[in-house]
């Protein structure tokens, strides 16, 4: 679906970079550097894939090492997935050569790719592109890097919240790519983020985990996992505040900044959803566990039925019923309310009769689709995001090369 | 995909029919009934959604008692699912009126529903289609049966296996329906054989089980699973041999009748599947127990990516490898060797060189496509089988009205 485009950020202490060095065919930029101007500090999550890209093994690694990082270098148009021993001798060797022009340790570098699985990166073009790249570099820059991380994606991904601690002045800045093979435990999407404020790793990593669970955790678009998957935050500490301690007001306002910034540029991400024309929130409450609410909601926002029903505009509460039915979680039919857009659908274990039938459709002509559904067997809840499934979804897919 | 309309068969002793009574706005046949001239046993398997239609929860409990079981009613156009008490009311009063006409007990009469939810079925139209039902019953109307509990498929869906039983021959004969909210654990499909052997009811419960897993829980569509799944075999010995026991050389003849049955009445609804132009078998093999190797095959089987690849022709051997890597099954992914219609896509960690992309491509465009997974971590294999993901998948289920 349209969105506008974000705008460039700036996060105090960090600079930026996007080109094109020749992997992608028709010269789009395609690979990007973001760097912090003194040592930082990073938190990740990864696929969990049991297939894996070498740059994950190699970032996920680096990450629990907890030590100073400066930089990350991403390439797309290539995944440098499953082509064996090579795909880690290639990550090293593009590490290699950017520790080099940066004049930095290789231990302060991390990597991420994405693109086709299986075809070996062409030697040299990678390396022969590191020059420019650092050249380039500048704090303007994110929006470059933002289009240099892209895929099958129509639009850039950016993402800004700030705040104050104090007298210092905080800033959460992100970039994301993602638009096919999203779902639950991140699937096919990359995400950086930079903040100058100043916290520890393993804090840092405890916010990351929270915002990551209410944002990338919480999108699907067609339930399929990827190889590469990716979110890393760098924290440079230039803000200059008391450093942020679990449990404080401090980490409080952090992780709901943080959270922020991930949400937005995981909603973008569903947005793009190949072929998406709406946005779709599954809203589940009145469960008896957070996990039996997220599976229900996780249920219906990826059934095929339901997102073709929405696709056509149709209020087919049977389906959401029907998905509900096969979450694998103890419910009672009879209890279940379902709206849509506001109007109740499904009641009293009976369909709500409406006055007409026309005034629900104009409901599903939105570009913006909430389905809520009262589980009435407890107090918890957990929202889904999703987007509809399309006849460009199919297009898209049946025509990406391998 | 286009298939031969398979051809009407007898099972001695039984009789069907199958008329309009008018929940099809279309006046196409929407009332089956399959009758047994001599009291029968009868096994079956039901939908494992939360969400059930009155007749599953009806015909479930009827079967469970084991009694003598004369007759199946079956209704296309409404699934009578999800309108509170009105379904079971409806149910009994079909059943009665039923009973009635054709001089037996309630307590023989099971019962089955397809089409949407959540609409209750218009009074007086199932009973009053009753007598001209009774009246076209015959030999030769499982045709017509089959036609009956046609939903969106396109074609009629029936089966035939014959064997001796020393001088005694055997037939089983079946029809079905579904093609699309197919998935393991069976989903809106509705399966109903009829054979002449003489087996007692909880040995004909296993054989079915048997041969349901093989076929109905192997297959999968679009992922989604219904409220009204189900699967009923009758048996009346009119056959006259010796009761079938398990363990027994005739019980190993007969489950392999049936399976082959519900394997033929399986794959024609996969090849019916909503939009399908092509049928998959995902075969794993070389895993450390059963379930890892269902697991695999279904989560490829079951991947969007995977399914849309296949459609367009593209011999995506990275959507496949990154399917099994989700499974969430232990795998060594150096091992796996991947073979699409005989050619090795994948093996040794690494993507095979081909001389011609050509001669993969060709490969694909065959209407059948085997997905042979080698994961060499034991000796357990699995079969799923599938369609692609087309176009007129979306299509189909966009415009299905609720």
């Amino acid at each position: 679906m349209k969105t506008p485009t974000p705008k460039n950020y700036q996060v105090p202490g960090f600079k930026a970079a996007g080109i094109a060095c020749g992997l992608k065919k028709n010269g789009a930029k395609d690979l990007a550097l973001i760097l912090s101007t003194t040592p930082a500090v990073a938190a990740g999550v990864f696929t969990k894939n049991r297939v894996q890209a070498a740059s994950v093994t190699l970032s996920r690694r680096t990450v629990k090492k907890a030590g100073p990082i400066r930089a990350i270098v991403i390439n797309s148009g290539n995944a440098n997935a499953c082509i064996g021993k090579q795909g880690m001798t290639d990550c090293k060797t593009l590490i290699d050569r950017l520790a080099r022009e940066l004049m930095i340790s290789k231990e302060e570098i991390l990597i991420a790719s994405t693109g086709v699985i299986g075809v070996p990166l062409p030697p040299n073009k990678l390396t022969d592109g590191v020059p420019e790249l650092v050249e380039k570099c500048s704090a303007k820059g994110m929006n470059d890097a933002a289009e240099a991380i892209m895929t099958t994606d129509l639009t850039r991904k950016t993402a800004v919240a700030r705040f104050s601690i104090g007298k210092n002045k905080i800033v959460i800045g992100g970039i994301a790519k993602g638009s096919g093979m999203i779902h639950p435990n991140m699937a096919t999407m990359l995400a950086f983020v930079q903040t100058n404020a100043r916290i520890d790793p393993s804090t840092l990593q405890q916010a990351l985990k929270e915002a990551n669970e209410a944002s990338f955790n919480s999108i699907t678009v067609d339930g399929d996992m990827s190889t590469n998957d990716t979110f890393i935050v760098m924290a440079n500490g230039q803000a200059g505040n008391k450093p942020i301690k679990p449990g404080s007001k401090e980490y409080a306002q952090f992780t709901a900044a943080l959270t922020e910034v991930s949400k937005n540029l995981a909603f973008q991400i569903v947005k793009d959803g190949e072929g998406a024309t709406k946005f779709v929130t599954v809203r589940v409450s009145g469960a008896k566990t957070k996990n039996h609410a997220k599976k229900v909601a996780e249920s219906v926002a990826t059934s095929s039925l339901v997102k073709t029903a929405i696709f056509g505009e149709d209020p087919n509460w049977g389906r959401i019923i029907c998905a509900i039915g096969y979450a694998g979680v103890p419910i009672h039919p009879d209890r279940i309310v379902i709206r849509l857009n506001g109007a109740t659908l499904y009641e009293n274990d009976n369909p709500t009769r409406h006055a007409s039938m026309d005034s629900l459709r104009r409901k599903m002509q939105k570009p913006t689709i909430l389905i809520a559904i009262d589980l009435k067997n407890g107090n918890e809840t957990a929202e889904v995001y999703t987007c509809d499934f399309s006849y460009d979804y199919v297009k898209i897919n049946a025509e990406y090369t391998t």
